[in-house]
């Protein structure tokens, strides 16, 4: 039987101090997928899912990898004329530092005008708590679910999902699969409903410039040594032009974006809006072309950490052994990942100055962009959950994030992709002060409710 | 009556274990001038100073600054027809990380194969140790020292003088000396007698490059904000052409070394020998120039310091919201430290690209360039003393290095300069793993004690 909206909110009400209080203990755990002292952590995280899909009669597998496990589970009471969803999550979250310029611990969910602030408390564990709300509250008050449901819920979206790559051609059975959900995307405005249809790819790599064996007095060997620091700022340097272009050879090859996509998207963004929001105008990108066009369409380079040397308070006047950095690159559709790292690679080593030694190791982790049509049954169904939701037409954007996964998880399932959610540019994702709003909780898990309930009359 | 090297010889082996106690006593005390957090240890290290001198009979003085205090003792013992000689040291010590590079603790004097591993254990501690061992030796020994001997030994030469160059006007009745020894320099080969006839001038600044007020999701945000981290590498490339000459507008201006200064020199470093000690062949700087003209004559901006964004383990694709650097420009005769520190603070800010905010702060300390003559009284006395203990001719050198104060000391004191010491280019100063050896702590025992003799007799 299908609920109405009312009914849904109704449901909500009643349900949200239990779903409050299962999104405050999901944040608290330090599931940091990227550094290595987290690893319990990450798999206690794990742990507590598997539990609460257990509870609501999901059956549950956990797949090991040679990082953090994958997390599969399904519930195909609705039967085998009823169609089948696999909804994507993740359950790991970015590191915290600067942990300084947090307000609050970032793992001690901290309430605030409607807003919780936690790592993690929008990406992903925020998005992941309403569908699993959702799914949660159906089973509990409706005794089933509308459709079958499957569940991938991975602990390393954060630094490259390395691990369920690998896995999945082993899982092809499981994750078979009618629609594919990828609930970790968002909205550019509060009040305005919007699907994602593309997002870019990633590569991301690190750079090391070693000069001489220890770290040696700037006064004694200036004008000598060959500064590592210098070294790696003028290369860093001549990968860009003064017009923001990547000047790597073969860095754009390949790109090939669908003229009839690219219409379909709403490429509004006001330079006054970006500066009311983040303080600053957008400058950075191809400065030659429009705002969305740089962010969605086009691919990037960026210095994500830069240290060489001493930094601290006072002075210290070193020439350093060595200086790093971390780079990654947004791609967009005809990107090749790996050829894309090559390209930087190959570049930043051929510089190299006489003096020093220049090593990138490019990380295992990466995904390709990946677009969708708003034609699909899965786009449809969803589009009509948000204007239910909104009761306004249904926007489509791209974002300039990236989620490694979508490509092969798509291919694996078989499945027609929808990417939605309820994240806003504000909610400082990877960044101190994460938080994530508890209205936006509520509309995800009215999106989720009747996106599975419009599949299921489309079927 | 004056002693030979033989007796000099013996009464060093006398004193040597309670010479080295006094040595890793002082090398303890975390003297680290420019963090705040160190305040009282260097303190505490000026306290054991002042009862070390005050023991030998030392009339002592302690000069409070704004920052940390400058030391002043006094021996005249000699009477009024001796020459006073006024000698400088510091008590303090650079930062000691990266501390996991480090084999022992930097504070823990460490002994392996004849040198002594510390922080400081060279500069200035280990140089400062022979002065006090050959004055506290000559007057236990000889109840009196040949000549009037003056002490200035301060505590912020590492974070560039500033509290001794406040209160020199107060004082110049005390500093006023016919010599200055400057006791803070080193040798070019351990078996190779030479005096420092110059050194070069000092200017250090941070750059601070600010963006969003937070950090951002670099897929979200990129090809629209400006990364901090971009801004920071351009205007840093943009200070220095493909030749390695800076590219500041007035950087150069005033430069003024006379020729027969030069001439004395002994200019000689070879490629090789300098890869063999350091790993690389000697790129960095004027590379059109040849290697000590570069390292010597020639002034340098060196980037000390550079981190923005997350540099550690794993990844984090994060648009960080500021990024900073730390500068220090070693500059040479003719060179004014601020005028230089406003060019360079000048073509910084005025480069700095939209959407993002550039500062840069100069720190209150710097220093002009020395130069002294080979004819001055004072340095034929040391050369002399050197020639008898290496029984070799002396060299004449300089160090690319800086010490704040040797001019404004100069000028107050009255004196004639002479600087000197036993360091060598491989002892790790301002680098983890400083060393300094026992055996160079009885050359410099010996030098002190025989150009304190050699003085008494040029009078």
């Amino acid at each position: 039987m299908e609920l109405t909206i009312d009914q849904l909110r109704t449901l909500w009400k009643k349900n949200q101090e239990e779903i409050l209080n299962d999104y405050k203990t999901f944040l608290q755990f330090k599931s940091i997928s990227s550094e290595p002292e987290f690893k319990h952590d990450v798999l206690a995280c794990a742990d507590w899912i598997v539990h609460f899909l257990q509870e609501l009669g999901f059956e549950v597998q956990i797949w090991p990898t040679e990082g953090h496990p994958v997390l599969f589970a399904q519930n195909l009471k609705a039967g085998k004329d009823k169609p089948t969803l696999l909804i994507y999550n993740h359950y790991d979250v970015q590191p915290v530092d600067p942990l300084e310029v947090w307000e609050n611990d970032p793992f001690t969910p901290t309430e605030k005008n409607g807003e919780i602030y936690a790592r993690g408390a929008q990406d992903n564990k925020g998005q992941c708590t309403y569908v699993l709300a959702a799914l949660k509250t159906l089973i509990k008050e409706e005794g089933k679910l509308p459709i079958n449901v499957k569940l991938c819920i991975e602990g390393e979206e954060e630094c490259g999902s390395a691990g369920l790559s690998h896995v999945l051609p082993q899982h092809k059975t499981e994750l078979k699969a009618d629609y594919l959900a990828i609930v970790d995307l968002g909205l550019e405005k509060p009040d305005t409903p919007a699907l994602t249809l593309g997002i870019r790819g990633l590569t991301t790599m690190d750079v090391e410039v070693k000069g001489t064996h220890t770290d040696l007095h700037s006064g004694s060997h200036g004008g000598l040594a060959y500064n590592p620091n210098h070294a790696l700022i003028e290369l860093l340097a001549s990968l860009r032009d003064a017009e923001g272009k990547i000047t790597v050879p073969g860095f754009y090859d390949h790109i090939s974006i669908p003229e009839h996509f690219a219409a379909k998207l709403n490429m509004t963004l006001k330079e006054d809006d970006y500066e009311n929001l983040f303080g600053v105008k957008p400058t950075g990108g191809e400065r030659a072309l429009p705002l969305r066009v740089r962010n969605w369409l086009r691919p990037t380079l960026e210095i994500n950490g830069i240290q060489g040397g001493y930094s601290g308070a006072g002075f210290k006047t070193v020439i350093p052994a060595k200086a790093i950095a971390k780079l990654s690159c947004r791609l967009v559709l005809g990107q090749d990942p790996k050829k894309v790292a090559e390209a930087v690679s190959q570049h930043l080593t051929a510089h190299a100055p006489a003096g020093v030694k220049v090593h990138v190791h490019v990380h295992p982790g990466h995904g390709k962009a990946v677009i969708t049509s708003p034609e699909s049954q899965v786009v449809k169904a969803f589009a009509k959950a948000y204007e239910q939701l909104f009761q306004k037409p249904c926007h489509y954007i791209c974002s300039g994030a990236t989620i490694p996964i979508v490509t092969e998880l798509a291919e694996t399932s078989g499945a027609e992709v929808v990417m939605l959610g309820f994240g806003l540019p504000t909610d400082n994702i990877h960044a101190p002060n994460e938080h994530f709003g508890i209205d936006r909780l509520e509309k995800g898990f009215l999106a989720i409710c009747l996106g599975l309930q419009n599949l299921e009359k489309e079927e």
